[in-house]
């Protein structure tokens, strides 16, 4: 699974580098989603001249710092990627660990919307090679500068309002999460836990009133309602040019009325109504049409890459393009309990943060996607080959005088670059070595007896034919007698057979 | 160089799994060398509940409970490996980090000395695979009981010498380091860092007394000094008999005396000299007999796998086996200054720590890799391709407006499976596109000005030839005339002529 990301990341143009899995507490700084005390969500130790030392909660911010301390020696725009453990110190729980994988993707030094476009057409190209076909996820965009234009329109600009922007985000971030009267609760007076008042933990809202609520919903849900027309009949051809998956979707028909959303639609519809709100918003706004101006000839259309003002992102650090990617698969789990995936991946433009080391501007922006996280789904798609594959050929135990013998079977097997390994159990009882080797689901058995050794023979035992063959076989004499899936060769013909062997049953080897 | 050791551990029939980066502190257990402060030497810190997490110092301890933990479930004996970051609280200098790389064996479930051998061999045989000719590394095997019963012997049995045995085990670790002078002191009275009493720290010392710290010495100096006869003249054919390296080598001819040296010599002596000290020593000289019988016919003689007594290692949790991989080469730094690598790997048996766990006997052996350590050794020795390969194609932006379809032609080569890019920093100046494709090692760059967007063609720029050309070329003028190694050719024929140009040079795609 790395390995096809990995594949992706290289066509792409980006090169592997690494950072620790620690950092001075410092330089991570404090960006966590939902985590307002200091070192809230990270793991954090003094080391032995008592400087304070974090485990790292995600890979972008320790990439700014590595960035930032080689900024002379690397080429700029620095395009770079690299898969790791991120820790972040919560209870865990299901789809909650303390150690997770991530997979990032990051381009520092450039401002072009075309490298975020491309973060995002990587995202989309790394999801269809690991299997999810196209029309099953995708990556939506959004531009925080319209929402903080927004935000400017209804009195919260300025530094003094930072923290409640920030609420805002965090309770736009929660869309998926709760239903909107929920997160209207969030933007307003603050929300109970329990339910209702006293009930449970008591989460503060940003304190709007219930216009500026209303404005903030309308922006973060204007893509559910962008009318293109409304029109009473549909010729059969115009009703497939609307449906073309790189121009958009029609997302209803009901009462005459089409409902149209395509990313074209979504820029006009927020320049219309959210554009003219400040400089910034317009920028947001402009910033987008980029991407899409990229995206779109490129070959990743509306079904591949999306406009969506809903999505936010939680962490801080984010100044502009805001990246999520989707499953839009949904399954059952063991229990047949319907499971929506949700966001596998996400990012965005944080023109701050190597900025934060060098007192000059460095653009960057980024993409992660959560490798724990999208193999969970992806298994329960079936989309990962979780075959048990065969293990070792098993060379067992018979007469424990000559485990040098049996050893040096092992060793002609393994120069033939054929998996092979010495029983190394208690060898008393040869049942327990075939039922060891049955559990490494081993694709055949060599044993040797002291009647063999005089003969200069061994005996091959096919365990896969002789599977299906017990499953053929009535009784144990019969069993016994037919001893199916096992043959005598010469020792000096081990290895041949063994390639025959495991020839028949597909094994790779070598 | 992680999937070269990858391939011989499945090979040898081990099956991956990974244990994650923290584990409870207690279930770690204090098994450091030279860290007698409790948490010296590792990282930890409280989780919400205060319950004490600590980072891995090793992946054998976090292993023993993963097994432990999941013993019913598992195949016994149960052969895993794994690579892994692990993390020392210690000030990182020059060969010491607080992160490094780790990839280790285990068999747990097999007390078989038939486990241990395969374990010297496997590590035999990834150093082989590395790059690593025969001869230029060996692994060094021993066993603590041998030793144990040396120490049983000076009067150093029993519970209440378990402290002194240990600093006995780790003032021999300290050989490779501290001359026989040095390790003496720690052996007896103790050490001043400084030189003389008073002067820097002090370690303390064992406590023995010179007739104790000479048997000690005798012990771990034996393989120096092995007789096996004294021959005034010899044959050219004896002579390459004992030369064979099956069977040991011949390291010093002087005043007609041959001292030699082999496996089976080894284990003669210490039968001889060691072995009758207790029931526990015989044993343990058993058991370096049994390896050595079981490596021996494999292939793996004295030049792989040898016998020697000095290896102890300094973690505690030993209890048998002990192994040491060393590289024999020596080179030079940066500086010209010599440079001897010694040790890259080492394990051994360890069958207390799941025992721990269980409450019932678990023996386990296994072998770490220290990767870190080894890939500084195989990059000096040249043994790592350092070559830096070839970067993407960059299709440079000509024209601003046009990102759009400069991106077009970045997609077309990634649908070809050639690594591309486009250029994404400030396009104001070409000379700074060329020099950063020149910074990425690309094998070419594409560019399209107005004019050649007229004609539909594209420029390509085979950076590759035109290194060579211009090296060639006498003068600015000259240069801008001929245009070495640049052509034009029709916006269809784009991928097929990059292909050519990395053809040519042998780039690799797809």
């Amino acid at each position: 699974m790395v390995e096809k990301i990995r594949a992706v990341y290289e066509l792409y143009g980006f090169e592997p580098v690494e950072t620790p899995a620690m950092e001075y507490t410092d330089a991570l700084g404090k960006f966590l989603p939902d985590q307002d005390r200091p070192n809230e969500g990270v793991f954090s130790f003094q080391d032995d001249d008592e400087q304070w030392i974090s485990l790292r909660y995600d890979l972008t911010a320790p990439l700014a710092r590595y960035v930032a301390e080689n900024f002379d020696t690397l080429p700029k725009p620095y395009r770079s990627y690299r898969a790791g453990y991120v820790f972040r110190n919560e209870k865990p729980g299901p789809g909650r660990f303390r150690q997770f994988m991530q997979f990032d993707a990051d381009t520092v030094g450039s401002g072009s919307p075309a490298a975020d476009a491309e973060m995002c057409m990587m995202a989309a190209e790394a999801m269809e090679r690991l299997g999810i076909p196209r029309g099953s996820y995708v990556v939506k965009v959004n531009n925080r500068k319209v929402l903080d234009g927004v935000m400017e329109s209804i009195g919260l600009a300025g530094d003094h309002n930072a923290g409640r922007r920030l609420i805002v985000l965090r309770a736009i971030d929660k869309l998926d999460k709760f239903p909107v009267a929920e997160v209207r609760k969030l933007l307003g007076p603050g929300r109970w836990d329990g339910g209702e008042e006293g009930k449970g933990d008591f989460t503060t809202g940003a304190g709007l009133n219930p216009a500026q609520i209303d404005k903030v919903m309308l922006y973060i849900t204007s893509m559910d309602d962008l009318t293109l027309g409304d029109v009473t009949e549909l010729s059969e051809e115009s009703r497939q040019k609307l449906d073309d998956p790189e121009k958009g979707e029609l997302i209803h028909l009901e009462g005459g009325r089409i409902l149209y959303r395509s990313n074209l639609s979504a820029v006009k519809s927020l320049h219309t109504n959210f554009g003219a709100f400040s400089a910034l918003s317009q920028q947001g706004v402009d910033e987008l049409q980029d991407i899409i101006n990229v995206c779109m000839p490129s070959g990743f259309g509306y079904d591949r890459v999306r406009i969506d003002p809903s999505v936010v992102r939680g962490l801080e650090y984010y100044t502009g393009a805001v990246f999520e990617v989707e499953l839009l698969l949904d399954t059952k789990d063991e229990k047949g309990r319907p499971v929506r995936f949700g966001s596998v991946g996400g990012g965005g433009r944080y023109d701050g943060l190597v900025s934060r080391f060098r007192g000059e501007p460095v653009p960057a922006t980024g993409f992660s996607i959560g490798v724990s996280r999208l193999q969970a789904a992806l298994t329960l798609l079936g989309k990962l080959d979780t075959r048990p594959e065969f293990g070792p050929v098993v060379v067992t135990v018979f007469d424990r005088d000559r485990v040098a013998d049996y050893q040096k079977m092992v060793a002609s097997l393994r120069t033939a670059g054929i998996r092979a390994e010495l029983y190394l159990g208690n060898p008393k009882n040869m049942g327990n070595q075939l039922k060891y080797a049955d559990r490494r689901n081993s694709p055949c058995v060599i044993i040797q007896g002291s009647d063999e050794k005089a003969r200069g023979e061994v005996q091959v035992k096919d365990l896969i034919e002789g599977a299906k063959a017990a499953a053929a076989i009535a009784s144990n004499q019969e069993w016994r007698e037919s001893r199916p899936a096992q043959f005598s060769c010469s020792e000096a013909d081990l290895v041949s057979k063994v390639r025959e062997v495991l020839a028949r049953h597909d094994v790779k080897w070598g």
